[in-house]
């Protein structure tokens, strides 16, 4: 098979389909840059069954084009190894069978650079297809390349987050990067007090308009009626929520949904998933620290509390007299004057459960498998996080994730039903 | 302590008093009348962490009273046996610890007859209280008599669901009650095709009007705006659902939501829990059978399917290209003319995650753990099924199980959004 | 069926006939008398896995009979109920499926009542098959007639044993009598100082004569070279395990086997099995207690250990200087002058894995699986217990459980490698 | 610390000294030998909680002279990095806590390099101690150092047996070596026929004689009275074992060990672990396949078999009408002529439960877990295998594993009682 070694001319390209691939070049670059400062060993491992390696993520990523794009729609496709598709596929059961996801860590074989070798002949054959297609071929591919971008997209937060989970099980704790450089580590600032913004009863619209890529989660958009609400001009953030942990906040079952309480008890919970106490034996300080990405550093109560799971959000706004906004709340607050910080620091749990729009349709085909058939048992979260990429995320973008889940950039923002003494100063009007 | 060897001289008694007091003697006889058909045997056994004994049943129902009532209100409350309290705590954090759920069915001690010797004696002592409290006193208690009388029904119907669950793990495969008797079994009918009734888009409100008891987690009242929708006429029968077990079901990942198909495959799910395939060792027989109270029955098609997860609705009106309803949808559709069995066969799982309605507040002490800290994880079931006690449920009313729950009198009503060519003679108004 | 209904003409049965016949009743009786004073619920719980409900003892000890006496040697058998085969079998592939070990306790049918009629089934029949039975038929049924009754009083103990661990379970914890009558209670005794018997080197016999009634696993007998070594004149008893206790001998890895302090830490164990630690809240007292068949005693210091792991067993000896007999040293000294309580009040682990004698052969048929398929992974007890039926046991009988079992009425008795410092006073001689 | 950077003089060492460092030298070397062919991510990965990362490996067996020579005989010694200590204890509690076993290969840091650069540091320390030591705590060393030298033996081995698990369950059955190098593949030879060595009853000496290193657990020597028995001269082959496969073994209930024929229905058990059946979509092929250290390759009917458990041999053995050999039997055989293979191909599965020797003492101080700890719940092996460094074995070694462990080169050879019609040429003299 030659097309990873032949160049593509893209000279003749249309420039639409220039424009996609250029975007497509700087996802996918993107993707490595975020491997670069980790070692083929880091690259392997596999912390939970709910994390993958990064080798992995940078395979299936690939994989997802081959499967999706190249392999049904382009006939003289050849495939870089007909095993791949068994080891990478994650969940669709229209595209065959696959790997079990708790041992995709003892996958040292493929190698790093095989994985490579793998990304650039996937990249060769998508600029060659572009090339070669006809237009009815590329009409067909052209959504599902933008599907693919975005889903690589998605895991690249992913390979940060299942990476960060895999280096918080080592008690050396080590940095993604050494300090210095802290990347993607959040700017040290002033905690500020926290203000609540009135919204009146409306009905808003909800969900996607259709301008731009959207997931088929996000629609159709539709109408709904939402009772009046105040909700949080910012994050908690730690300084908050270390107020609660030293206020027994994890020995208080009554602040605890039940489920919420059997994990507390199971799993030994006293505080956020990366939080280390005064005097933990693996970094010894006599104050909190906080792990990151960055490493170790002393907590910094001004930055949002993150790698929460619902279980715990829902539990400190109990604690805090508040609640967790609907994900109806959050989208029609997000352009709000005032609300800070509603993307771009952590996703921020909702107190909705992931459930179809009225009359939700799933993408036709296997990606059909994509998000639909994951609505039920999981909650959304609303926003972005440090760790999301530029410009993946929306103001209808959904992303969820089962309530005891606390490995990714997930922290909260306060709701609460109208109070009858809430100032006028603190009203907002869009 | 001599409470209850004495009786309560009722005569004295205030009509508003004396009614509370009729009520709940006539729901604390319908307890010991679903448990007399049972040997001691019977009473006792657990046959999994989520069901609990009919014996535990019996005491934890009187229980309720004396923890909530009697021992909060009335000072000169003897207890029957302080460990008890211990013993027939369910679930309330806020009074003290409790036996560990999952041994409730090793307590052969207390027998039977101590249990019902502990109910004679909080009933008697429900009866002295009546006579002596005062006003005040019966102001605090009345509504929590009101709640455990509810509890109790309750209880009732699990009862009936976790013993059938234990006789369904025996291969004798033994009935409730003989099959002469036959109490609790459904009639048999003729199949009747399924009409779709079209219901416009609307401002409607869902929730508890204020009128007779409900459970705290039915409010507020409040407004939804529905889109339009359709909803079947009547419930999905087992004629109907053989169908989709012999179209291959329990083997097509893609009618499956992703946890559904995950324990499809972990569980070896081929057909409801309690169906049993033809050539079946425990009774054997050429044609399907479904064992339910009165022991093996042939599978009547006309019979609405029951002892369903919500994963099995799920994925059948997924093969039936139709969805479920939410509770919403369901409960402004309650009174629409034409729909059957609304309430009173099975209950109807819904496409609503259990969630707080806006504003919900839980009520005050202990029993505000009753309903509100259950709300992550389960799924609303709306109507009331044969084993729901005459006059229990009400349209508000929320039923909510876990979605792997298959336990249950439950099973399903169709819904679908709105059909182009729906025509006219379809549609319903209210 | 009638055979139940006619009492069998037993005038005209040979002596040897009517000699088994006797000894068969008497023991079909003694099971019957350890489990009247328990309730039909206490007879039917299940406390884990390992143990078996009261019930099922009483149907599985016919079941034996029937399965292998006389359905296979009596053509004109007629079972009690078809479907017993499957409920009643324990562990034997070659006599048909069977019902799982870890649901026996959901069985509450057949009832007690069923039970008990299922017994006097099976001993009418037997009684018949002795009358009727010609001389090759008796030949071949005698040796599993014996074999029956001796697994009826190996059940015997058992029933005891899961009995007590079931109650043990219940906070309450009930005694299987009322502490007046206190059947199998050990005599509260002065604490004796132990002594050493000194065994010089020799070739010993070891393993069954032939003279009686043996099991398989008892020979062949054969002779073993024993090198000189002490054995201690007394049992460990509860006085010196506290010291054990008291001395942090549940703390200390350095004392414990590998897997057995896996155990320590994962289980917890802080005690033997059934002792209270002062101030448990289950029976308020302000010293150590000890849960038996008569319920909460203060801990008695010259009474046994018992219902102790081998691993405790193990970690004592250790920590005492000393280390387990094997079980040829055991059955060496039984009778050897001074020693006490070799027999009647616990099990003694030795330093044995389960093994076969050389040339060990099982049984033909299926009562081949009796003993010979559990030689891996158990460890020796020799002796017998206040539990085990008079008449039972013998010197050279095997019993055997898995290092990690603690339910037993097992306990302890000290040896040591020959000390140089030994007085000669300490010498025995058999 | 500049230990590591300045090479120890070695001219004025003593020629002991000197002989013991070459042979550490050499030992050294051939552990990085052993992990030259495998990438970094290779030398990561933990496939079990059983088996250890080959990067482990190389570590703990580091560790090993760091804890129990440098750093408790050697004042001056810096250690290389003092959190090492926690990360590559195994499972000496009295050195200190330890990373839990399952977590091994979560350990991407610290990376292969920094592992070689420890190994690099302690040699160098071992060597700087060597010159530097006075007479007094060479001598205390130098047992240590000994033990050390063979325990990296002992984990090469489990290197080479937990990397090539590592390896199987990836789906594409990577070798470790690419199959023309083929190292420690066992030469293809001609199956032979097995005949059978007949030996007297004798008590016959058993246990290490002194001469040279052993370990604590192959002393005190002491003598044993063995029953005349017959061992089999050469060991069972893949041919062999293929007739029990295809004969329904692995289906037939009455071959096996109760705790074996568990296994085989819960784990599914078809077959060696390696072995691939006609089929296997990993490496399609009409005939059977063996996985091993060259990949995959055509079953060799004349090849031992090997990765079998105990419970596999032991039913082997019954099928085949024979038994295993106790260890003490093995040993005694050793020598006899006309036994073939008794080390250098696998290790033989004995019917010994792994325990102390009449008279064992562990070594003194924290090496006294080496051994001694695991004497409970363990089978021993005799022999050696073709993963055994050469020299590391002896007649009297005793290797152990649990009886369900199948990763191992860990085959069989048979043993039986006499036979009465053994004919003269079969008898075997020493
Ligand atoms: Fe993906
Ligand atoms: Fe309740
Ligand atoms: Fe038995
Ligand atoms: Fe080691």
């Amino acid at each position: 098979m030659t097309v990873s070694s032949r160049p593509a001319d893209l000279s003749a390209v249309s420039p639409p389909r220039q424009g996609l691939l250029q975007r497509l070049a700087a996802v996918r670059a993107h993707s490595l840059a975020l491997a670069a400062p980790l070692s083929a060993e880091d690259q392997c491992v596999q912390s939970m069954p709910d994390a993958s390696p990064t080798k992995w993520h940078l395979a299936h990523t690939s994989w997802f084009f081959e499967a999706v794009v190249l392999q049904p729609l382009w006939p003289g496709y050849a495939a870089f190894d007909a095993r791949f598709f068994y080891l990478f596929n994650s969940y669709y059961e229209a595209l065959g069978p696959r790997h079990p996801r708790p041992q995709r860590g003892l996958l040292t074989r493929p190698s790093v650079e095989q994985v490579l070798a793998y990304r650039r002949h996937v990249d060769a054959a998508i600029e060659r297809f572009a090339v070669e297609a006809d237009v009815q071929a590329w009409a067909a591919a052209a959504p599902l390349l933008e599907l693919g971008l975005q889903h690589e997209q998605q895991h690249q937060e992913l390979l940060l987050t299942d990476m960060l989970h895999a280096l918080s099980c080592n008690p050396l704790l080590p940095a993604y990067t050494p300090a210095e450089g802290a990347p993607l580590r959040l700017v040290r600032e002033q905690p500020e007090p926290l203000r609540w913004l009135r919204r009146p009863e409306a009905i808003v619209e909800v969900g996607h308009d259709g301008t731009g890529f959207a997931f088929d989660n996000e629609g159709p958009r539709h109408r709904r009626l939402l009772p009046a609400y105040e909700i949080a001009d910012r994050l908690v953030n730690c300084g908050d929520y270390l107020r609660f942990v030293q206020d027994g906040g994890y020995r208080r079952a009554g602040l605890w949904l039940s489920d919420g309480w059997a994990q507390v008890q199971a799993q030994g919970w006293q505080a956020p998933a990366y939080w280390l106490a005064p005097g933990d034996p693996r970094a010894p300080s006599d104050d909190w620290q906080v792990f990151g990405l960055a490493g170790v550093q002393p907590l910094d109560p001004a930055e949002p509390v993150m790698q929460l799971s619902f279980y715990e959000a829902a539990a400190y706004a109990e604690w805090a007299g508040a609640r967790l906004p609907t994900e109806f709340e959050w989208e029609a607050a997000h352009a709000a004057a005032g609300l800070r910080d509603m993307a771009g620091k952590v996703w921020q749990w909702t107190r909705s459960s992931y459930e179809p729009y009225p009359g939700f349709k799933p993408l036709a085909g296997a990606v059909g498998e994509y998000n639909g058939k994951f609505m039920v048992g999981q909650i959304v979260l609303r926003g972005a996080s440090l760790a999301t990429p530029a410009g993946h995320a929306r103001p209808s973008y959904r992303n969820f994730f089962p309530p005891h889940a606390r490995w990714q950039f997930s922290g909260l923002r306060l709701a609460r039903d109208p109070q009858a003494c809430t100032t006028a100063s603190q009203e907002t009007a869009e």
